[in-house]
């Protein structure tokens, strides 16, 4: 079967990689040549490519099936543009990060035309290619089985994990690592309270981390504490000069806590033991905060999305402002000065 | 009555300032001297000082009342020494910032004598003088109904607020501003959980205003965000440049969120506009961390607590490591990179 | 001068009476013709009143001032009525808790007819008849200052709280208990925030008055600890039977945390000791999840507004289904159990 | 090699299981005799066993190893019981879940005597026989490294995980699966903290899959708000009727948030796809209190934990007070009343 790939980037080119490995084609287009020139020299007649868009629609085999994976503040002029260039039964698919917001409105304007549009939440990073990837799909049905091929191909397969206690027979696709969520948006409405429980998984391992970090402190700072400064009243509880990057090879093995993000934490913590090569200002690319603004709406208590949310922000200074009023308020009403800079 | 007051700073001096005022005597002691002379010399024949404990024991009349106000670090050791100077009947106070558990522990080594340990949690900060000081009381009722002379003119009374709708009659001591809350450690228990309310308010105005604060970012950052910030999706909504002085002032009359801390931040930023004095380290000095414990040790749900208490281990800059954490997991899943400094 | 006033409720009602005390005079349009009615026999000659909205808008001088206090959900259809209705130089005004996006948009569409729009934010509650109303004001500067002989009439006025030190001369409108914010929706976005401080606030002593209630679990569950539950390491420490009405009580007078919350919450506990009356269903109307919203927009962190709101969604039952999924895990991995029902 | 099992519950005896199946030996003691009973019938002559403390430690071995797997609560007395049984040169090991400030005064008291004592933070769970168990230890080096060839036979194994790309050569013993952390109370103070990490993960996973439990909300509720209910603004974007057990079982294969803890959830929703064998009635066993308090303790912020904590002890009830409190102060300044129950 052919994909078309608009996009052929670390993701769209894995992408690409892992369907002609399959036996599938793929035509692709980006206006950086090079990553066009690296996918042709790579994988030979099974890959075509084209810098311009026409181009590429012109080339593409119908029902044409165009995956989009671009930043997403690329994505929805390109869709436009595809919006004039496809045909009635043709399917358009977005897999990268758009908010899912757009999904509904986008599979509006193209429904009357008779294009499919599929909205695909990808997970997987940059270990996408061995690892295969994670698909979150949102919908019609008819489109979505037509993919079916292709989908099967890019995830990772029912191998990449023990199959669930109870689950025999022939896996269904979600064992296989792609599923078909529901109509327009679902796919990213999945993918994006994912990246939400993300947030929150990351954060946990941070913040456990930092108390371990920490736990020397009886030791290093026994009896040295300002009238501003709470004492500790057992040192001798807090003496653990702990190795934090054998503590997380450790939890790989057995532990509750094991997981991708563990082995991705261990392997950060062994190339880089004290993490010196960072400075601890987080971004945030949307998908946390959508999240939240979906449990907001829907009215959900999402408590720990909110707090590794804030860490982020707070890890940038928006902080600062507050806290600077709650010295003002201190001092106001106890005449407490601030902690001079450690 | 007299009053045998230990620790002239500025709380200890206020309070015997408000209880001679009412016709009481006092003998206080302190080993600054400067304290002791300034009292002397203003208020005459109503104060009584000197540098000696046992000296200042010796000048009280019997059943002795000595309210120890000086630094919780050092109460302790001022109240087993006292402990072995006064005699059975004798009252000694806590008025400082011990944990209760203190108390509880103190008033038990001092009952075999028939010394009475009353703990009075003190509320009132740098405006005690004039305001009066809210009193939070634990001890035996016996002892405590025997200082009720000298509370209730160290209490604010019943004058510093309108009456509650329904209470009339005689006041009750907690309309006064004092009140016998329970057994030894009540009154400290009592303090500390106001102490944790205190944060949860401070942190709410300061969030607020903090989110005012940043009101006009959709004009100072239309359209110039990188790839690694969620770009603002309607800018449009974040336009206004507001006077945080003057909205403070102004909900001070007649709104829902009127309150002493208000009055207090809106002094605040009227001296001090945009709190340049201020570089946002906050220190916290016991009772937040107490009160959360409390709230863990018996069940309760506690999270405005925490996160005002978080944030002020984050202003002093204990949530590095854990931010530092973050970045590397976000480089090792999906080569992002770090924000750079603002 | 005179104002017309949409929707006679509690509390359009009560900003008519304020301004006729003052010697201004209104116009009243309520389809509840008892609501015109109560104010004609009360205001005589300064009030007259008219079910019909076109019949209101005629019988008011011009340049006409409308003010529009009705359900948030119903506002917007009145004013667009009204923009049919009124001529350029007129001044239409929504004082309910319209979402401030509103106010940009309504801003915009009545602008070019000449209908100046003013967004005030109106705090006070039931009390704002005799406590005056906080207003927060949005708009261009002409219309506003246009407006304030009846501003001056609704608001507290500065004797309703102490002068801020320093502050002294002619009282700003801030100190008067009104303030123009800023352009169109800058009132209602600084009354968003307000009440979201306020729903922290209102966590705050609700969450240490929780604490307190529990203060006695130690006597109370002295070791009657099941294998599922984490025993109470030192039950000696919570053993305070605590009167949590006297404690409220107290805390009006001279402590930290009085407010003007704090005394209403000292009445209801005053009137309902154990706050039989209620089932803790908490509501929330808008305004938190909006500042939550905007907080999120320009990537402020606000824990204490999340955690309040997020309390009130868990009150009302929606964190069931995330609870039941954290006991599936932990008799997934631990074959723990769960607690039976007390 | 011999070890001593105090306890031949599930853990216990899986333990003594691991170890002869790699050709060690074990003698246990447990009250319960068919415990003893059934390990002896499967084990053979590897395992001795008896009801009685003191004439199982006459059947072992100098130097002795005992391990002690017993519920918490019980460990201490049986420790003491040791400390007289023992001789210089044993070794006492707690692998259950005490305290580690217990650790700390175990060994101090245990030391005199020349006893050594080890304190071992042990995770697995029910599934600690098939897939080994995380051992995190504290304790002095020499009898930790006595341990060695028992605790490879415990803990999982180097292939119980892919390297952590860098690691080469020799693995390390973090990578086999156990790890000596420091001094006594070292492996349970790990220990505790990755049960930290576990709640807060946990509540993530919970929370998330709560979102998408209400992702039609604005099908079900499409126009029915009261007054008090804030309305969905935008009910076309909430009408995804999603298969939660599918999407926990597509994340599992090639996303962010694979791990150990969503297979186990996956498989929960396999077996219960509604969650209706579960109340909602989460307890706690101490851990996450106890990193907390750590936590607050060396003043490192804790959110995720603190929000993972506070919801299960909400999920037990104990929010309500602090819920009708809220109620009361909403009637109070605003005339509102409580949302019925659904």
């Amino acid at each position: 079967m052919q994909l078309g790939m608009v996009g052929l980037g670390r993701m769209g080119a894995n992408i690409v990689r892992r369907i002609v490995r399959d036996g599938h084609t793929a035509v692709g287009c980006d206006r950086r040549t090079e990553n066009i020139d690296e996918l042709t020299s790579e994988l030979g007649d099974s890959f075509d490519g084209t810098a311009d868009l026409a181009d590429f629609v012109g080339r593409l085999e119908t029902p044409r099936v165009v995956w989009v994976m671009i930043p997403a503040g690329a994505t929805g002029a390109v869709i436009d543009q595809l919006g004039e260039l496809l045909e009635s039964g043709d399917i358009v698919i977005d897999g990268g990060n758009s908010r899912y917001h757009e999904d509904i409105h986008r599979a509006e304007r193209l429904s009357p035309k008779g294009i499919h549009y599929v909205d695909i939440g990808t997970s997987g990073g940059v270990f996408g290619l061995e690892r295969g990837f994670c698909l979150m799909i949102g919908g019609e049905s008819g489109p979505v089985e037509h993919l079916d091929p292709l989908l099967k191909s890019i995830a990772p397969g029912v191998g990449a994990a023990e199959r669930t206690p109870g689950r025999d027979g022939e896996p269904s696709t979600a064992e296989q690592g792609y599923l078909h969520c529901g109509p327009a948006g679902a796919g990213h409405f999945v993918k994006m309270v994912h990246n939400g429980i993300e947030y929150g998984a990351m954060a946990a391992y941070a913040e456990g981390l930092n108390i371990l970090h920490k736990a020397n402190f009886g030791a290093e700072h026994a009896g040295e504490f300002s009238a501003e400064e709470t004492p500790l009243e057992h040192p001798e509880f807090y003496r653990y000069d702990l190795d934090i990057p054998e503590v997380t090879e450790v939890w790989r093995r057995g532990s509750v806590v094991a997981s991708w993000l563990l082995d991705l934490t261990a392997g950060a913590l062994y190339a880089d033991p004290n993490l010196d090569s960072f400075d601890g200002r987080v971004s945030d690319s949307g998908e946390g905060r959508w999240t939240l603004d979906a449990a907001i709406d829907v009215g959900v208590p999402a408590p720990i999305l909110a707090a590794a949310l804030f860490q982020r922000f707070s890890s940038r200074g928006d902080s600062l402002y507050a806290d600077k009023m709650l010295s003002a308020m201190r001092e106001a009403f106890g005449g407490h000065h601030e902690l001079p800079k450690k």
